[in-house]
């Protein structure tokens, strides 16, 4: 049986679960994967390189997709989001930035606008806007986020949507690997997930085999939250928002010592670089939440889709052997 | 109904909620209440004051009870752990250090060794020693906490336990303020939940009601994590656990400026105490986390347990509504 929610229903897919736009991660045939299979794949925009966004819009094939932006780098390259809206994308996810100046662009594509917010403060920007669909993003997510985490956030941003645009959609992201999250994450109030970690380890990820495998043995413990990373990769992000990877040989040098790594890129970029395409985790950087301590095997994106709405229906429908006769 | 779990069945209590052992916070009055209420009230022994630990195990009257303890504190003064055990206590309620050299003590008073955790490597160590109930608790939580939040902690220490130790017990702790929280921890993976924030608030709780004032109208956007707090009151906590406070203008103006902070205190640390005295929430810290975006307003604990119980009902009981069929 299936999860229907007012996700599924809006959408008109199966499951109430969206690919997170990783970039440069989850490309067409990722995306196309997660919607063939049921939920909405999202082809991650990331820095907006155009040659590579059109070769995945253009092995996305006919599959029903969307495609996630970068808020603050789309504003230095405004015309990719015409690219994609030329494709009739089913929905545009704008995360870290105000995104005021593409809602109406989005509006008039006929695509739905997904605003994804790390605060209630972010939250209300959305909502000025004329979101569609609110991701309320934990901390623990992999890649950027902000300070607030999962559990009291989506709550709160489902109190808001409550009082404030009650038809405005919800969903959680941050931590939720199985389908104990998603189960979870509609207790809390969501309407439907979207999920990254999961869909990084899976075979469509266009991730080197080497940190996938590096991942499928750690804990969550294994993670942190660090400037060093984007500083080698010559990202200039706003300090609120820092990216989650896994802890190697790279961060226990950098992590801390970030004046002294700008000083280093000369030598560290370039080796930064060939160790991200040779697959070298423990020079190049994981990049996954905390949930890769839920993970323990790379899989077809539809396979991973499929237990994780199994497992959440399990336990939405045994939910209420909690509750018992005294 | 109630809501039954193992936790519910091992304790003989009538609701899966026990009382955060928030130090100085968490009195007797107020972890009777909790018990009376049906859930298990637990004081908090904070930085082991004997005379106010005395009096408040006095305040709990005939309530069945328990205490929690910081580790790393009880470890200056461990006679305390006697003071307690001879008042025969439900469970000791351990975190922020190894636990291992009382936990013979505990169990040959009989109590539940409850070991609350910050991360998979914390929980493998409480196990070592052989708690029977383990608590993972996220960095969203008020007060002090780890790395991890309690989302994607929660299923991985559940992972742990089934695999390790299926007898013990689990409960989920930080960012959980109501009956969505409850149900959320369960669908997780969880016995039952632990719950700091939502208890601050109540009238039994030994806050100044100032503090608890300005709480009532904050988002969770409005927390932050800080050493600044434990400096000014001369606590000299472990880095790797920092305190979760409401901001104010005492944290805008030394969150980040430890060392200066730390050269003022002949001035700071009087006046923060006056203030923490007076009620007065714009230099004294609520001590709250992010789940403080939950409440608005403060109740008797009673109240507050029977409403979380009764919303957690209703949505495990309504679980199965999200599953259709096609």
């Amino acid at each position: 049986l299936p999860i229907a929610t007012r996700l599924t229903e809006r959408l008109g897919i199966a499951h109430p679960v969206l690919l997170a736009p990783m970039g440069g991660v989850a490309g067409g045939r990722l995306a196309a994967a997660v919607s063939n299979a049921g939920g909405l794949g999202l082809i991650g925009g990331g820095y907006g390189d155009r040659s590579w966004l059109e070769a995945e819009l253009r092995a996305a094939g006919n599959a029903r997709i969307g495609c996630g932006f970068i808020t603050w780098s789309l504003n230095e390259r405004p015309e990719l989001l015409d690219l994609v809206l030329d494709h009739k994308p089913a929905a545009i996810f704008l995360s870290f930035d105000d995104p005021a100046r593409y809602a109406r662009r989005v509006a008039d594509a006929g695509a739905l606008l997904i605003c994804q917010v790390q605060s209630r403060r972010d939250a209300q920007a959305a909502l000025d806007c004329g979101a569609g669909m609110l991701v309320a993003q934990g901390g623990e997510a992999g890649g950027h986020s902000g300070q607030r985490a999962t559990m009291p956030l989506v709550p709160e941003i489902a109190d808001l949507l409550a009082a404030r645009a009650p038809d405005t959609l919800l969903c959680a992201a941050g931590g939720i690997a199985d389908g104990r999250g998603l189960a979870a994450a509609l207790v809390l109030g969501a309407d439907g997930v979207v999920i990254g970690s999961r869909f990084w380890a899976s075979e469509e990820a266009l991730v080197p085999p080497g940190l996938q495998s590096a991942a499928m043995t750690a804990s969550g413990d294994a993670t942190l939250k660090t400037r060093s990373t984007d500083i080698v990769r010559h990202r200039y992000w706003p300090e609120r928002f820092q990216i989650r990877v896994l802890r190697n040989a790279f961060t226990d040098r950098w992590h801390g010592r970030e004046d002294a790594l700008q000083q280093a890129l000369d030598t560290e970029a370039p080796s930064f670089q060939a160790a991200m395409a040779a697959g070298d985790a423990t020079h190049a950087s994981p990049i996954v939440g905390e949930a890769v301590g839920l993970l323990r095997s790379v899989e077809p994106a539809a396979a991973i889709l499929e237990r994780i709405v199994a497992e959440a229906e399990g336990l939405l429908t045994s939910a209420a052997r909690h509750v018992q006769p005294a």
